[in-house]
């Protein structure tokens, strides 16, 4: 199967989602609801949406509550890229102005809050109290991502414990959450549930690690914005600390370029260069596929339903190989 | 019954739930613990939790929903007011520097999120579903009103109807809310929270319009900041709008000091004392007592809790005559 084949068949669906999606962020007021329609149209690739489709199919995927849960990812993924842009400083997310770059902070800070009361309006139709427990956990987990990703920016002291929680919250939780939230809202048991969650996890994982291996080795055409752009931001990831960790003079030169961001952009240059020429985007790389090999062993623990073991499994190659 | 004699009355109540707000906002994260902290230390007087309190008494004030949705609510309280401090750009509440004063707007976003969060997931342990709805519904008009507040802010062409909404949504909701919530947690009939929900929809109103009174007419240390700040921020409360409504003089100078917030503090000055000798101010107290009157109208007609019925009275008299 590739991945063409899994959204064509899951077309109906995901466009029922795109249509809720529309309608969740209608407002009448006009700023917000351009602010949020730019979100939507940006679209990527719903991949939180599409996973909640999948897991669905180990239980019965006709239900209400499995669109429901499936918007709701999306919203609360989409709320909380806009508060993301504001910690990152960011002004183009996959090649446009963002929130914040269009208007400003505050306004960013609203849109993401309104978009996420109308992610937590459509959670309040959920009947299962057990998908209510686990979207609030996820809730409260991914606030404190957004909480220690500024306490850690340009700081070069960290450990490998610090990254791997730093993106279990900022990717991996709301995607093994999309997994577990499309299996109860079928109505699975909720031990089948936490192994998709396991399953999402992991390839969550892999997925951000991913990211932040193609934010040295992608072309800023492909990126959408310069390379290196996370050190920049000082966001150390992981292609950065394992260079750090495995050579002083990159770690002289990328304390000295943190402490002044303000440096000329050749020095910026040089440490990106260096880094990305260090073995540390093959460690990353490494890394990344032990999470994948994770899931893949997951999935060939679950009981039958061929189609979505099938999906679910080339979603998992595809992360492993994309290149953008 | 006094006010002293209500708190007295529901003392255990109350420290149990302060308790649980400190519990709540703990957190391995020490700036935004002690931001958090610092919110919870500087107090107010934990209206919304009493109300949930003394309208649970139409039901069964034991259950233990009560306490979270007390906890609830004020935890919303709060994550609001850390957001809404970003959008009145205020640097001072009760006398004390706010989050975004202390730290800055983007460190006051992720404290709102945190709390906010902390507030969701223990909504997630309410059983009964209207009460997920009526939150919900509440959070989304929560949001809406953040963002309608900054459009409105420093424009002059508003009618009572835009004023109404800024205050219902501001505060009128959440009070509203916290009555209703009380009421459903207690096992109340549906019916029954919405009477008390409109109780606390008119005193809210009442509330709020106090509060844009008191902007005017209290002493800076009164207030804990300087006198006539809402208009200074740009935001148009009853006082300036009944004013700029019945002279053109005073419209012609409020909408020139607008025009240039710089402008030196003598016009600032000039233009609230105009204001606030305009006859704004007793109009606008006339309108604080209709929705006070509205609201005792609903305890008459309330079946008997005599307790509750008599504090909730006391309440409804106390807004109508304090003084800061």
């Amino acid at each position: 199967m590739t991945l063409v084949q899994i959204y064509n068949q899951q077309k109906k669906n995901l466009s029922v989602i795109e249509k809720e999606l529309r309608r969740s962020v209608s407002s009448d007021h006009p700023m917000i609801e351009s602010a949020a329609a730019d979100l939507i149209k940006a679209g990527g690739k719903r991949i939180r949406p599409l996973l909640a489709l999948l897991a669905s199919e180990y239980g019965d995927p006709k239900r209400q509550d499995v669109i429901d849960a499936a918007v709701t990812l999306e919203l609360i993924h989409m709320a909380s890229l806009v508060h993301d842009d504001v910690v990152d400083n960011s002004d183009l997310r996959r090649g446009q102005p963002t929130v914040k770059a269009k208007w400003d902070n505050r306004f960013a800070m609203f849109t993401g809050d309104f978009i996420f009361a109308r992610a937590i309006e459509r959670i309040s139709h959920f009947e299962n109290a057990e998908a209510h427990r686990v979207i609030s956990k996820v809730i409260r987990d991914l606030s404190l991502g957004e909480i220690e990703q500024i306490k850690q920016l340009f700081h070069s002291e960290q450990n490998l414990r610090c990254y791997l929680l730093r993106i279990k919250r900022k990717t991996a939780l709301l995607m093994a959450l999309s997994c577990q939230l499309g299996a109860l809202a079928s109505g699975c048991t909720f031990m089948l549930s936490r192994r998709l969650y396991y399953f999402g996890y992991f390839i969550g994982m892999s997925f951000q690690i991913t990211d932040d291996i193609l934010d040295f080795t992608g072309s800023e055409k492909e990126l959408g914005k310069p390379a290196g752009s996370d050190l920049r931001n000082g966001n150390l990831t992981l292609p950065t600390l394992y260079a750090i960790w495995a050579n002083p003079e990159i770690r002289k030169k990328v304390d000295s370029v943190l402490s002044d961001p303000e440096k000329d952009d050749k020095a910026w240059r040089q440490v990106i260069h260096d880094i990305r020429f260090s073995g540390a985007i093959e460690r990353s790389e490494q890394l990344s596929r032990r999470y994948l090999e994770k899931a893949m062993k997951i999935l060939s623990d679950l009981p039958d339903s061929k189609r979505a073991t099938a999906a679910l499994k080339e979603i998992a190659a595809y992360i492993g190989k994309r290149r953008n």
